[in-house]
């Protein structure tokens, strides 16, 4: 398996690790959008949210829970962010699913995405064909 | 209790919804990133993701997971992200907790933040400072 986090599962790539028990791992982004940026995830690989069984990532997203306080007041921000990236085409740069967990400052001069409009009676067309999806 | 979500959760406020069942809702996004943005929320109001009792998180993680597919799938995406904005510093807009299933395009022209880089040492000084806090 040649994938960079499950060498640093493994112990064969280093990491600063904020946390670590049977299944799930947490360590530092190399390049962090804000400094103490956290990524956690999965021990074993998985590749995307959608392909992982359900009580792991209950097990994960308790485990952001857990950690988000910690990370903010380690390094004095005033909020943060949780982002997946899902797919290539979600900038997903690791192909194993990973949370990242971004602490955000005042004035960061980081910016959302902008918002689009909805023509009338699109988003409701939308949410139809979600439904028959699910 | 003045809150957007908590009135559309009443049925006070209009929504195009996707899926709700006795805990969660889920409904389009007004101004989506790209059409298909969906809010994953807690009927009850809790502010952040840090206030949600453990078990609803649980829940409402699950949720998240089986409600992607169906989006992305619906508009024709290649991928997604999930995002969380916690926080007035984090962008967070409605002070009632909510995942945002974002639908990507390849070449919807995106772009990620950028990353910083570290001094020598200061991860591993972070992550000891996180770790204390946890």
């Amino acid at each position: 398996m040649d994938c960079i986090f499950c060498k640093i599962v493994a112990g064969e790539l280093p990491s600063a690790k904020v946390y670590e028990d049977k299944r799930v791992l947490a360590f530092m982004d190399l390049n962090p959008v804000n400094k103490g940026h956290a990524l956690v995830i999965p021990k074993d690989h998985y590749q995307n949210l959608t392909d992982l069984p359900p009580d792991l990532l209950k097990e994960i997203i308790q485990i952001v829970q857990k950690l988000a306080n910690p990370v903010i007041e380690a390094v004095g921000a005033d909020g943060f962010n949780l982002c997946l990236n899902n797919g290539e085409a979600a900038g997903q740069l690791v192909g194993h699913v990973h949370f990242h967990i971004i602490p955000r400052l005042k004035g960061d001069n980081l910016h959302p995405w902008p918002g689009k409009t909805y023509q009338e009676g699109e988003k409701e067309r939308i949410a139809e064909d979600i439904k028959k999806q699910i």
